[in-house]
């Protein structure tokens, strides 16, 4: 075997162990009774901690010194340098990270979605708290042994998007304020009024199921090499592009919430269904970042799923489909109803435009609590005053407030900022596929999908992680990471609905 | 920490990673879409690839040389003392066996079982044959390395039935067919005609669900440790005494399946619920032996569940539920509906008579084609011919001839004879429990189980591997294994069911 390929499947073991780490998880999420939690933790924690010792050994340290040697290097093409590259990347953030913490941070995530997900059923934010403080208490302790330049929140930021920094985030999280807070003025102020009574009507949810099912088979998610499940808060994991797993949550009241929540999940699906499966378990086969990967469920859901041109195509169907709830309700009815803008407080149900709001502020927060000005108690109290400030309404509970995502049980921190640079990636790639392909709306309004997937694949999925986040935009774009294309996707889309002037 | 703890730590981490795959195992029956099998294979041939290794460890090695010295010994009690034993003799036979063997036989597993699938969809043995060739080879080499005194399948039996030989086997189940096959002979000739065609009426298989769950939990099942699932084959798997998984299969024509099905995969739910939690992932929490385990589900399924009395309380519930099919069936009706003897050609759903007949012939079989008497080509003829030869019928297809189990795939030859063992040691078990247990039948008879499940959780479930098979029937019931009373509640029960003189 050569150099290159018994490192390869070295990788590969790790990988693949990582897999059956995210398997662990999805099966604690979807399938797992309440009583099986104690020992999963064990379980996630071992493995964890068996990945963590063979991606640090001696053994791959010195695979990949020899590899990287110019008389080795010349002989490999592009995408073998890249996953050298790529691992040896993995290889020295991981080595400054001992075991034994790595596996206390797999424990205690699982140990502390398990307490989360109990205060917020209770509405308790004081019975998940002292697992926050410690989660956050091991993330500070990992950022930094891993080490930063500016912020420490620059070291966790990494994790989800490669060579974003705190600095750089405030640049372009601030122009999108400057353009997204007049506008929602604006929206919130015009005299224009969108109801959407019909979608707090009666939908059966094993209908709702259906209906979305068709949508992700036309969307092109294969569903022989994917499956969709029941979970409190959505998700989709990967355990190999012939294995991806989705989840969804109905409401018999609340078509929005599994609808858009499915063609979200099915965009992130798609991603991975689309990675090469020939370099399977490598980082050529592996997603950028968080953003671009927000980029795909964004597109999908947003950009097409709530365009009016998509509702043409499947508001006949879904009158079949929900007779009693729909019939008689017109194209323009039902694209002014998904499109309401309304502050709101559950994040992942908000609208567009509000919703980079909810971002900021948890941006805010998150760097808040490791800069140390926000301690753990506050939260709650700090929570509700933001969201009150930005969108001027209060949660009533903890359960609409601090405890609503799960992340920061997870210990994700650092993740929150992906949703948003998400929807800029996700306009800019827009941008260029309306160009690239020939009567891209009409496809999209007669229910064709297939050139779109197909783009996507072939301009961002097969690339694995060849190029870096900021290359691949440029690449395929022209442009690097900005806020103009999203901003005037939103200008243009509620500047129409809610009938503004300019 | 004392060499004792250290010891046990790392068995608990063997133990656990065991667990991740029994989880990857269970996805894969019971959730894994299509095209997840290739790297399914992978990840189940890693992680036993590192059990093994952890397993066969130099390190393990010497903390049970260090456990076993006299003055270590001396200071432990019983409990400890047989983990020690219990591991060591694990250990023993793991150090046998090369890990890339270990790792080759999961991958085939894995793999092999999606061939079955497909062939037995198809009912093309041809298509399998290939796989079961390959398997039995490996699991020749391992039974070789392994060793065994008298005979090869020997080292095979001990991975399910520690203890068991071919020449026990033989006079057990000798002994067991002296008297079943004139007793079959009797019933078959018998003018008795029970009719079981309300058992092929219309069963809504949501309600068959429902109604199932409701005995389940009246035998004690936790759902909140456990769940049930749909798969190919039925199975009890378990990840801890917190995680239980019981699968089934429904027919909407035919509620035996699911309903005895149920039945009997709680009864080994309940062996892995009642195993003592605080010594988990050790073998005082583990099973004593297939056939054990096996005395748990047939108790339960047929001494218990196919009783009269059981369905004096059920059959009311039962016609309530499916009114359309039951409405005016009386208890006498269908009490001998679910006993109807008949030659039939799938083992699992034959009745308790016949069932034995096809242990026998699998029991046949494999010893065959481990001496090198029967070659894997022949096996749908040879199937096919003792089929005749034992039950009077010709299987119509392989389907439901020699591809209906899934075990050969999975490679657990030496598995089917327990399926036996376990009927008679439930009928020896059921009989000491109606002993001990006061007004035992009048309980059965109110639907009322808990004396029953606290008498098998105290006297078997608790005591893990403390004791062999041997010791623990003896220790229960005074009585080494044997033939005796099974026999005599099979005379009992089929002679009055169809008038035998005797």
């Amino acid at each position: 075997m050569s150099l290159y390929d018994t490192f390869i499947q070295k990788v590969r073991e790790i990988k693949n162990l990582q897999s059956v780490n995210s398997l662990l998880e999805w099966d604690q999420e979807t399938m797992m009774p309440p009583k099986g939690i104690e020992y999963r933790a064990a379980q996630l924690a071992l493995i964890s901690g068996i990945v963590h010792e063979k991606l640090t050994s001696d053994e791959l340290g010195e695979l990949l010194d020899k590899l990287s040697s110019p008389s080795e290097l010349d002989g490999l093409d592009e995408l073998k340098r890249a996953n050298i590259r790529e691992i040896r990347r993995e290889f020295e953030k991981a080595k400054k990270l001992p075991t034994e913490l790595v596996k206390e941070i797999a424990e205690t995530a699982s140990l502390s979605q398990n307490a989360w997900v109990k205060a917020r059923r209770e509405s308790r934010f004081g019975d998940f708290s002292l697992w926050l403080t410690k989660m956050l208490k091991l993330k500070t302790q990992a950022a930094r042994m891993i080490g930063y330049k500016e912020h420490i929140y620059d070291a966790l930021l990494d994790d989800y998007e490669p060579g974003a920094t705190v600095g750089k985030i405030k640049v372009i999280l601030g122009d999108l304020k400057d353009g997204l807070v007049p506008l929602i003025r604006e929206v919130l102020s015009s005299k224009v009024a969108l109801d959407d009574s019909i979608l707090h009507r009666d939908y059966d949810v094993s209908r709702q199921k259906e209906f979305g099912t068709k949508i992700l088979q036309d969307m092109g998610f294969d569903f022989e090499a994917g499956r969709i499940d029941i979970s409190a808060h959505p998700f989709c994991t990967s355990f190999a592009p012939g294995d991806v797993r989705l989840t969804t949550r109905y409401g018999a009241n609340d078509p929005k919430m599994a609808l858009f929540g499915m063609i979200h999940e099915a965009g992130h699906g798609l991603y991975e269904q689309g990675l090469a499966p020939e370099h399977h378990h490598t980082p050529m086969a592996d997603s950028i970042s968080l953003g671009i990967h927000e980029s795909q469920s964004r597109l999908w859901e947003n950009m097409i799923g709530r365009s009016r041109l998509f509702w043409q195509h499947y508001l006949p169907k879904a009158r079949e489909t929900f007779p009693k709830s729909l019939s008689g309700v017109g194209l323009d009815d039902f694209y002014r109803a998904i499109n309401r803008v309304t502050p709101s407080f559950i994040r992942v149900e908000a609208d567009e435009l509000t919703y980079n709001i909810h971002i900021l502020i948890r941006f805010e927060i998150e760097t808040g609590l490791f800069e140390g000005v926000i301690q753990v108690d506050d939260l709650p109290k700090i929570w509700n005053r933001k969201v009150e400030e930005y969108l001027g309404i209060v949660p009533p509970n903890d359960r609409e407030g601090v405890l609503q995502d799960i992340h920061w049980a997870l210990g994700l921190f650092g993740y929150f900022p992906t949703y948003t640079l998400g929807n800029l990636y996700a306009a800019q790639f827009l941008r260029r596929a309306e160009k690239d392909i020939s009567d891209f709306w009409g496809k999209v309004s007669g229910g064709q999908f297939s050139d779109l997937k197909n783009w996507l694949n072939t301009n961002i999925h097969r690339h694995g992680r060849l190029y870096s986040a900021d290359d691949l935009v440029r690449r395929v774009t022209g442009e690097t990471l900005n806020a103009k294309h999203f901003l005037g996707y939103l200008q243009n889309k509620f500047g129409e609905l809610y009938r503004l002037s300019s």
